[in-house]
C-alpha cells in the first residue's frame, strides 16, 4: 500500500462477508478441463491478497484507491448491470475510457475505443462492432452524440452520485447477492473476449477479435517475462485501448500487482510517479522513451524500473540514456493482431562486454518466441500456396509470419480480410525483416514503408538507425519521395537535440548537408537520403507511432521548395 | 555456466548447423490454436539460449554437461530411436532412472518408476502400464530381469560405447536428419504424456495419467510461482519419479534454468552443491528439510536458496532453522494426481511482525489456488450426490476436493477407481482439512490416518504440530492404537535432537511422561497421546514420507510391552 489514503468505495462496492470468489463451472466438462479465463486472475487476487492495492487513480479531484477485494466486487456489479441492461453473451460493449473486466463477467466482448479518434471514426467503430452499450468517460461524451446504443457516462469521481457508480449499484441490486456463482463462465475458452480496432494509419480500422484462451496465455507470458509480482506497480503510460494495453490489464492482475492510472500522459506526471509512487514497470514506444529521458525532471532512479518497448527499436542513444537513469529496457515486437508482444529480445551474456552502440544493434533485434508464444517465420512475400522461408542469412528481406495461441481469431465481420491475413495457415504481418542464423530477426519496415530506389529495396528503419547515431539527432523518420530518375529516393525528417538546435540555428541547410554526407559514409547510395528536413515535431498517433503516410504526403507537397 | 568443464557430448549429440527447432504443426488446426505441448519449452531453450547449461551431472566418474542445444538434439535422437523400435503414439515407455523428454517427442507416454520399489512392485507397474520399452539405469538392471519389453541400459557415462548412447546414435541415423519437422506434435493437447504411479503406502499403486495441457500449465505455474529464470539452478533433491518431479523437469526447462543431477541424495552432497554450485531452488518434504538443517556442513548461505516444501507442514523449529541458514521456505500442497503443487501458501505482509512460532502456524496453512490452478473446496466427506461445503470456520473438518486443468485425466486402466475419485465432478483427495474464512485451509490428516478417540476425531497432524513445538523433539509421528475403552488413542513416535538424546540417556521413560504432560496442557483430552515412544528412526518412503501403516502395525505389536 504505497498510498496513504484510505479506500473510498461506495457502499455497493464492498463485498459481502464470506463472498464466494469462484466462477460457476459450466456443466458437462471433464473434471480436468477448466476453460482458461483471465477473469479468474482477478478472483484469485481478491482471494489471496484481498487488501492489496489493485487500482490507484490519484491525480484527480476525487482520487480512488481500490483493493483487489473491492475491485472484484465492482467488476461483479458491472457484469450484473450489463445483464440487467440486456447485454447477452457475445454482445459487444464499447468503452471510451479506461478498461474493465466487468464485460467478461457478463460474457460480452470489450470494444476499447481510442479516445483520440475523430467523431466519425468512433461512429464507424460503434456501428461496425454493433456495440449494445457504451461506457464513456465524461471528457469524451461528445464522441457518443446521437449514438443508438445505450450510453453510460462515468464522471470519474467514484462518488455515489456518479452515473457510472449508479450503474454499478443497480447491478448490485439486480444481482440479489447471487455473487459470482450467478455468473456462469464460458465453457469454451476459444470464445472471443475483446475487439480491438487497429489504429489504422491508412484505410478503415479493422476489428481484431481476441479470445479468452489467447488473452489468458498472453497475460501469463507477459507477467512471467517482465517478472511481475505482488510487489510490482504498473504505470499506465501506454493507453489501455492500444492493442488491449498489450494484455497488461490482465498480466498485472495475474501478478497481483498494482495498476497506477493517469488520465493524461505527460512526462512530468510520469516522472512524479517514477520518483514517488514505487513504479516498477511501464510500456511505451521509443518516442515515448525519448520524451522520458529528455524531461527536465529526469534523474537517476534509486530502484530500477522496467520499460517494455515496442513499436520500433530504440536507438543506442535512447538505450544509453535509459540505462543511465536506471530504466531497464525490454524490447518486444508484436501487433494488435498478436495481443501486443509476440516475440522478444533475449539479452545474451556475451553482450555485456560490448559498447553501447554495438549492444544497441543486438538489442534492436527480435524474433525469439515469447513464453507461450511460438517462433515466427520470415517468408518470401506475396506468394500463394505454402509459405517459403527466406534464408537465415541476416540479409534477405522477407515478411514476418506467425501462428499460435497468441494470435487473434480474425477480423470481426470481415471474412475477406481475415482470409487474406491468414493465407497459407499463417498470419501475414505486413512487416519486413531479415532472419539471422540464430533464429532472431531484425525488423526492416512495414512493407508499405519500403522505399524502392533505383530498383533496390531500401529499408527506412535501417536508414533511421544509421541517422540516429549522429550525435545531434534526437528523432528521425524516413519516407520515400518520388524522384524522376530513381522512382523514389529517401527523405529524412529530423528533430534535433535542443543544444544542437541552438548550435545550428540559422544554419539549417548546412546541417542538412552534413547529415547527408554522414549518411553517405554509412549507407549504400540508393539508401542515402537525397533530402533532409529539420522539423520541430513529427506527426504521431496517440500511441506515439510516427504516421508515415502524413510525412509522405508532406514530402510530395513541399516538392517545389526543395 | 557455473562448471568449468567443457561439454562432452557424443558426435551424434551435436545438432546440425542451422537445425530447425520447430515442431510440425498438425494440419487442419485454426491458425490461432496451437496445442499446448511442454516439449516446446526445450526447443525454445535451445533456440534462445543454445549454449546455456541445461543438464549438469558432475558427481560421477564421467561427468556430463549438456547445453540446451545438445540436450534438445539428444532428446530428438531418443524420440527417433523409440520410433525405430516400434514405439507408436500412446505407447508407454518406462524409465527406471532420471527422466527424459524424448518420450514426448515420439508422442509416447513416460512411465517413471520409483527406483526404490521391490522387483515385484516394478513387475506390477511394467505389466499394468504395458510398457513397450524400458530405459534402465545400470544400477537397477536387476529390476528388469525377465521383463518382456525391450530393455535399454544406461551406464550413465555419456561415452559412445554406453548402450544408451548407442540407442541415441541409432535414432540419429534413423532420423536421416529430418529433425524436429519429422516429429509431428499432438493435435490434441488433452492427450496423455505421463503415467506416474502413486507411491501407494497401502494397496496396489495406481497409475496417474497426466496430459500435455496439464503438464504445460502446471510447469508454467511452478516456474512463475518459484520465480525461476535463466539464472536459476535447480538441484534434484526430490526424485524425478515422485509425482513427475512436481513438474520441475518441465518448469526448469520453461525457465531456461540449469538442472543439477545427483545420483544419491545425501546431505553432505546437497550442502556441497548449495555452497559451491550456485543452487537457487530445490524441492523436498519436511523430513528432508530436517536432514538439511541438521547436517554438519550446514552454514549460512551467501545467496538465498528457495526450498519448495510439500508433503506436510514444516514445524516452527524447521522453519526457523531454514531461515537462519538463508533458505527461503515456500509451502505447497498437492498430490501425484495434481502434478504435484496445486495450491500454495501465500505469505501476507502482516505476518512479518509475528514470532516464528506464530508465523509457522500461518505458514502451515494452504489452500489458495496456485497460478493456473483453481480454488479447492473442503466438503462433507463420504456423501453422494452434489458436494456440500463445510463451513469456513477454521474448525469443521472436511475432505479436500478440487477440479481444474492441473488435475490428472484419471487412473490408467482403472475406470472404477477413477469414477470413485471423481464422484460429483470433483477429485476427492482423501486428505482432511479445516477451511478458514479467508479461503485458506489447514490440512489435518489423510482420512485413513484420522484417530477416532472416544467418538471424537483427532487429527494426527494437529497433535504432531503441538508435540514438535517441544524443544527436545526433532521429529514426531502420531498414529492411532487400539484402546479397550476409547476405541483408539494417539500414540506418538519421537526422534530426539542429539543433545536432548544425550541428556535423557537412560531416562527415556521420564522424558516420555514429560512429553505427555506437555501435550496435555496444549491438546484436548481425546487428542493427548496415551503413549510416547522414543526411537532412533522412523519408517519412510523413498520420498521421505513417514509410512504410518508400518507405525500402526508396530503399535499393535508392541502392545504387550507398554
Amino acid at each position: 500500500m504505497r498510498f496513504g489514503s484510505a479506500f473510498r468505495p461506495t457502499q455497493e462496492s464492498l463485498p459481502p462477508p464470506g463472498a464466494n470468489l469462484v466462477l460457476q463451472v459450466p456443466p458437462g466438462l471433464p473434471v480436468n478441463i477448466h476453460p482458461l479465463n483471465p477473469l479468474e486472475f482477478l478472483l484469485r487476487g481478491a482471494t489471496v491478497y484481498p487488501d492489496q492495492l489493485a487500482i490507484a487513480h490519484p491525480d484527480v479531484k476525487h482520487p480512488v484507491f481500490y483493493s483487489y477485494s473491492v475491485w472484484a466486487q465492482r467488476v461483479q456489479n458491472f457484469a450484473y448491470a450489463l445483464i440487467e441492461n440486456g447485454v447477452r453473451p457475445g454482445d459487444r460493449v464499447a468503452v471510451i475510457a479506461p478498461n474493465s473486466y466487468g464485460v467478461i463477467g457478463a460474457r460480452a466482448i470489450i470494444v476499447s475505443v481510442n479516445i483520440r479518434l475523430t467523431k466519425k471514426e468512433v461512429d464507424y467503430i460503434l456501428e461496425h462492432s454493433g456495440a449494445k452499450l457504451v461506457l464513456v468517460d465524461h471528457e469524451f461524451v461528445h464522441l457518443t452524440k446521437d449514438v443508438r446504443a445505450r450510453v453510460i457516462v462515468c464522471e470519474d469521481t467514484g462518488r455515489p452520485e456518479d452515473p457510472y457508480e449508479q450503474f454499478l449499484s443497480s447491478g448490485r441490486r439486480f444481482s440479489r447477492e447471487r455473487g459470482w456463482l450467478g455468473l456462469e463462465m464460458d465453457a469454451d475458452e476459444t470464445k472471443p473476449n475483446c475487439l480491438n480496432y487497429t489504429s489504422g494509419t491508412t484505410g478503415r480500422p479493422k476489428g481484431v477479435l481476441t479470445t479468452l484462451r489467447g488473452t489468458y496465455l498472453a497475460a501469463v507470458a507477459n507477467a512471467y517475462e517482465a517478472r511481475m509480482g505482488p510487489d510490482s506497480t504498473y504505470l499506465w503510460v501506454l493507453p489501455m485501448f492500444h492493442a488491449g494495453g498489450w494484455t497488461y490489464p490482465w498480466a498485472s492482475t495475474f501478478a497481483f500487482a498494482t495498476q497506477l492510472i493517469i488520465r493524461t500522459v505527460n512526462f512530468p506526471t510520469i516522472w512524479k510517479h517514477f520518483l514517488h509512487s514505487g513504479v516498477t514497470h511501464y510500456c511505451g514506444a521509443p518516442t515515448v522513451q525519448i520524451g522520458i529521458v529528455n524531461d527536465n525532471n529526469a534523474r537517476k532512479l534509486s530502484k530500477p524500473i522496467k520499460a517494455i518497448i515496442a513499436g520500433a527499436a530504440p536507438t543506442a542513444h535512447t538505450l544509453g540514456a535509459l540505462e543511465k537513469l536506471g530504466i531497464l529496457p525490454f524490447h518486444v515486437y508484436g501487433l494488435t493482431e498478436t495481443y501486443g508482444p509476440f516475440v522478444r529480445n533475449y539479452p545474451q551474456s556475451a553482450w555485456s562486454s560490448l559498447s553501447i552502440e554495438e549492444r544497441a544493434k543486438f538489442f534492436a533485434r527480435q524474433g525469439h518466441a515469447f513464453a507461450t508464444s511460438a517462433p515466427v517465420r520470415v517468408v518470401v512475400p506475396g506468394g500463394s500456396g505454402p509459405l517459403v522461408d527466406v534464408p537465415k542469412d541476416g540479409k534477405t528481406v522477407g515478411e514476418i509470419a506467425m501462428r499460435g495461441n497468441i494470435l487473434m481469431e480474425g477480423y470481426y465481420n470481415d471474412p475477406e480480410a481475415t482470409a487474406r491475413a491468414f493465407e497459407g495457415g499463417y498470419f501475414h504481418t505486413g512487416d519486413l525483416a531479415v532472419w539471422y542464423p540464430d533464429g532472431s530477426i531484425s525488423i526492416q519496415d512495414r512493407s508499405k514503408d519500403l522505399i524502392i530506389s533505383g530498383g533496390e529495396n531500401a529499408s527506412t528503419l535501417a536508414i533511421e538507425l544509421e541517422l540516429s547515431s549522429h550525435p545531434d539527432v534526437m528523432e528521425v523518420s524516413v519516407v520515400g519521395r518520388p524522384h524522376p530518375k530513381w522512382g523514389e529516393r529517401p527523405m529524412a525528417w529530423v528533430i534535433l537535440h535542443q543544444t544542437a538546435a541552438d548550435r545550428w540555428n540559422g544554419r539549417r541547410v548546412e546541417f542538412e548537408n552534413e547529415l547527408i554526407k554522414y549518411a553517405r559514409q554509412r549507407l549504400p547510395g540508393f539508401a542515402t537520403p537525397e533530402w533532409v528536413v529539420v522539423v520541430e515535431e513529427l506527426p504521431k498517433t496517440s500511441t506515439g507511432k510516427i504516421v508515415k503516410t502524413v510525412l509522405r504526403q508532406r514530402a510530395r507537397e513541399i516538392k517545389a521548395k526543395l
